[in-house]
């Protein structure tokens, strides 16, 4: 296609860089891949064998440094996250970054602030945004369709727990779970959340418990509007992948069922029934992978604010980190108390 | 029918006492109504020629004295409740008593003490226990039909708020209204709660913020079993009468939709539609109010214990104290902090 | 109450005779049962105990003749339905029959021959007229709500097949299951059908078959204002009584769904199931029973048509036998060849 | 990618040529669109710039002809399938068809005959199978989840009548629309139809009925196996496209619902409403496309048989002409009738 495609540069060639170089390669003719790396670098080659990506760097900064990208795709480990958006910011490339940014805030700001002095456009992988429910529920909102929120409600199990050694290094059930709930939360409300209860616990998996983490947790949001809403996380839905949302409003309601991967309902002698709700992420946020990176790659091509900006990245971290104190506390907690 | 019915005694021909009356006279074979009272004599009147009443008292105290009576429905304002507990168990009568017993618990410990003294049966009336949704929620928690339960929420909303006059003398949302809530939590888990936080506000008529109240609420529940749960509430869902349940467990998770008035949904060039749910408490819990009833009758006619004892009148009071106390402090209150 | 209540003499205390005793007993105030006859004697004992009905006559005939009775109640075996309606009608008695009148024409005109000589009322027990979800179906057609109707489909599967004794006598599946489903769809679309096309078979039970009768059908209705519409019938769905219509109008549709015992849904690690629909139509129908008797108690008391005529129970007799000669000559049938 | 990629010529470039060449060029790796002509040579220019695709054609003869190709999907109007599925053949390339391969059983046969004599694939493009929905519905009869089969529905409309211009040229709705339910029902059942009967009429728009065609038709299928069943077909159904089934066994029911943008509902003071379904075939059957191309290619990749033969291509068309055949002579009509 035309030399107006936005040229990409995949860093990290994991689950959800595979997922993203697919939808850049085969979904969005308005963008094309050109670089990948991979700390593993067959992993990084056999994506871009199934991509057409032409070359494959050796490190993360070959991929910054390739003056043929436009933009850069951070789906490497956490840990990496904020220094890679550091660098790509310095070289002048676009970055869209997964979530978290990172698990301190300080690294955060440094990134952000680095992002700002060189007027790159972030965007932060909260593709959850993009799925046709939760946009039809924030539309519902912002359109006074069920009147001013009242009490909102999120819904959000794994169908079952990461394995021990994830757990250690995933920042908590709040900074890696949590989190995707957190932005949700700002999203459909369109407000921010002043403070904080938590109420957890450790049901799942005792392992979970000897990790130091949670693996049950119910969490109050009072906003700044007033509005009142609770997350619901479990780490292990025996029937799969729960993502729900609910918000009564004065004019109304608007609540989301699961994704299911069809419509049979069967009739026995014993029940009526229906198979399982689509089991996790891949196959539930598919739409919202594509959706995501045509409004990243969009907000680039014309020059416009990303959806979820950096401070978007950021707030989330911060009412996880408030989640994690008030379990400690058992009190509820400010996000001022935060930072 | 034969002389083994139970002669029931009605005190008070409101708006319960009447359902309570028709169910008597209608639809109970195994019980009769024998006397009625009201302190509106001609509300008394009415529902005795409906249901073919023979006596109406001009007292309560006559109902209660009436050589004729068995057992007496207590149906008068909550302020009366526990005085009439107090002289029908002096009486050696049965009893059956709206919810809530009273708001001061030394008033339901001094009822709950005549009532043990007298040996007579007690039972409250919170007859969601007793609706076909609720009671399969709880069947599938006690038989392991979803394993252990892990996390637990309540949707208890009305159609629309309580007139100003009556909000003031309601004891408050937590005693008149989240005491229902409280019943079903301690019902489904099938144990106790041993903290709340509260999280509630006044979204929907400023009025009743002027008396002290609150018209919306969060409650999450901590059971002394490790559950988490949720109430749910507001005093105006526009769609009319919400009542929901959901527990997630080990094994599963039951969820409960709201009743609707039929079952036909309407497919139009604008959208799919279905009527609103029942609007309110008497077409939403008609079949409840028949089986509590019937289960009381049962257990005096079999001197059997009560399924809803004057303790489970008791502990929602303390529960809504709890709650009221927590919004107050903006804190988790413990149980054992109330008495 | 009052004497205006109208006076019911019973005929038949089988199944549906006892609840319609039952009704009229405990649920409509304004009507009273005051005589019931049996051909075994026990079972219209045992039901006028239960209900408190005075007299046990030891005949039809007696119940017809007791002076105190306004109305009486015909649910004994079909083949008397003809012949006890010329006499009721004869004596001056309203009358509701159950449905069929009568599998023979000629005996179904001697019927409403006598009844409109006599001036007497004559309802026919298409309770299901009465039942909530095809009521709003019949108002969204009458209503404009989905505009003219085009094409109309009707569900209607008994749990199980009836023992073969039973099919011998019953007329035939279409004279004794479909007939409510002929009565069904000129109440849904208010017009008379034309033709009758049917194709059948012997699907559930070869005894079924070889009483000569079918187990499974698909009818094809067409009316006269143009609405094609189809009945599917079977002796057994496995899963329950499936009572369901859908109705594609100009303007939209409208499809109802079955009734359950409750609105619980249950999600394991296999499925996401709930319970059977109601089994039959002692549960399903509940509701229509009711009201189809204070319906006739209403047009007797006030002396206003009945809803369900019996011209209404001619018509779909017709069908019926329109419907069987269409499966033996496979090929359209008129209704006008039947007379 | 690798020299293993089938590569595809692509004739015609109109709605249905566009999703193919999407398909092949963004969602299947395993294939490679190579060339693409159509009569608008423009279109055909367009597609292959978004797509990609290396050489427009001038026409399907060059297609065909071209040295690159190893299939060919025929994607032009309805009348030039049958000699480019003869010319093709010739060619030794295969073939993908889109439905109808004619409306004449002479040509058809022709066709089949050239494919047979050349020895290479034919996939004729009835989509609807590879759709979840219906795929899960012959899962349930193809591994006995409902027993034997006895009644089976199909319910297909579209959002709104085709254009007067298409429905002269369209062969009849028979052929035109209700072609891919004939397929549906035997791809259901995995049985043949014997005999057919239909009731129709022109209920949408006069204009149809001056074409000739009908508008609004009820079809009764009766298979080999006994199984009897129904197909639906409206060409207006306001609320947009509808397509669903329904299957009653010996064992249980399947039926499944139709698909929509989202998931949420929304209750108002008004009513409990959730969007319209998916609005037409591009929408609703997104997935099946991909699906039955990947199908195809595996077919060929791998030298087997495809999934939807040429005789799955004819036997519709009988069935188009029996059905019409059974509204002009208003009699069930048997396939054998028509050859």
């Amino acid at each position: 296609m035309s030399a107006k495609q936005i040229r990409i540069g995949i860093i990290g060639a994991g689950r959800i860089g595979k997922v993203h170089a697919e939808t850049i390669a085969f979904r969005l003719p308005e963008a094309e891949p050109v670089v990948i790396a991979d700390v593993k670098v067959q992993a990084a080659q056999e994506v871009a064998a199934r991509c057409g990506i032409a070359r494959v760097a050796n490190t993360a900064e070959e991929v910054i440094a390739d003056r043929n990208v436009d933009a850069v795709l951070i789906c490497s480990s956490t840990d990496t996250h904020a220094d890679l958006v550091v660098a790509a910011a310095k070289a002048g490339k676009h970055i869209f970054c997964e979530k978290p940014i990172d698990h301190s805030l300080a690294k955060i700001d440094r990134a952000l602030a680095a992002v700002k002095t060189a007027g790159v456009k972030l965007q932060v992988g909260f593709n959850r945004r993009f799925d046709p429910n939760f946009a039809r529920v924030r539309q519902a909102v912002a359109s006074g369709e069920i009147g001013a929120p009242h009490l909102m409600h999120i819904i959000s199990r794994d169908p079952a727990p990461p394995p021990p050694a994830y757990v250690k290094v995933s920042g908590g059930i709040f900074l890696d779970m949590t989190i995707h709930d957190f932005d949700m939360a700002r999203f459909l409300i369109g407000d921010e959340v002043e403070e904080i209860y938590t109420a957890g616990g450790v049901m799942v998996d005792p392992e979970i418990g000897k990790a130091g983490d949670l693996d049950t947790a119910l969490i109050v949001l009072r906003f700044k509007n007033g509005v009142i809403g609770t997350i619901d996380n479990s780490r292990k839905a025996v029937y799969g992948y729960d993502q729900r949302v609910e918000i009564l409003g004065s004019g109304g309601s608007i609540a989301t069922a699961n994704c299911y991967p069809n419509e049979a309902v069967v009739s026995t002698a014993k029940e009526v029934r229906r198979d399982l709700p689509l089991n996790f992420f891949m196959e539930r946020y598919t739409e919202s992978f594509v959706n995501e990176l045509r409004a990243f790659v969009k907000a680039v091509a014309e020059d416009k604010p990303t959806p979820v900006t950096g401070m978007d990245g950021r707030i989330p971290v911060v009412m996880g980190l408030a989640a994690r104190k008030s379990h400690d506390e058992r009190r509820p907690v400010r996000l001022s108390e935060i930072g």
